[in-house]
């Protein structure tokens, strides 16, 4: 194997993929520190990240890679992988292209716990319909 | 039902539970920014955090509610409850008492991918021997 499959294969081997053969991945804006959403990977989605530099994750709705950005244009660029203690946890530190969300907000934690329930706590930025346009 | 009770009541309608009854939780140090750890929650823990302020996790290993710092001392004051776009994810503002991790590390990501692998990139502030003696 050259060098970087060595590296993605033991980066690989020190994550404990689930059940479902999958790792929750957190992904961070790396120079404001906003958590902009979490998402699944698998042992490929991880491997194309790491190879590309370009965020892919793993949609259990649809059942396929996740090329974050693909359809939208929003891309994630990884700028750091992190793993936590337990290896089953990934931490991404990214440059985030315009918005995270799918509903046009910058991050996907745009509810917060007030006295009276949720509340919408972030503008949308980009109007989905501009997000996913034919 | 009091107010608080509808409160945490509305609250949990509004998460969407994985078929294990959890969802996972993202902490943050609501000042830095830094992403202390991802741990899950089930209803109790869900409501128990929300009424005491205090965070308070479900140990899948262990199969009970885990009261973050109860053994250690290190816990986590709750500052905001957010809830992401699909309702499945939580990420917590926390104010972190001492270190978030087991390790005696402020955060349980500390080990980046480097051109040789994984590097521990964040030192040991408290030994662990001094977080769970006797």
């Amino acid at each position: 194997m050259t060098a970087a499959a060595d590296r993605i294969a033991a980066l690989l081997d020190g994550i404990a993929f689930d059940d479902a053969g999958l790792v929750p991945a957190i992904a961070q804006q790396h120079d404001t520190g906003e958590v902009l959403m979490m998402a699944w990977m698998n042992r490929e989605a991880v491997a194309e990240t790491v190879a590309t530099g370009r965020v892919c994750y793993w949609s259990r709705s649809r059942r396929s890679l996740w090329r974050k950005g693909e359809s939208s244009g929003q891309v994630q660029h990884l700028v750091e992988l992190l793993v936590d203690c337990d290896g089953d946890t990934l931490l991404l530190r990214v440059d985030q292209t315009g918005v995270a969300c799918h509903t046009g907000r910058r991050s996907c934690f745009f509810r917060a716990l007030r006295e009276d329930g949720l509340e919408t706590v972030a503008e949308v930025l980009v109007p989905p319909e501009r997000l996913y346009r034919g």
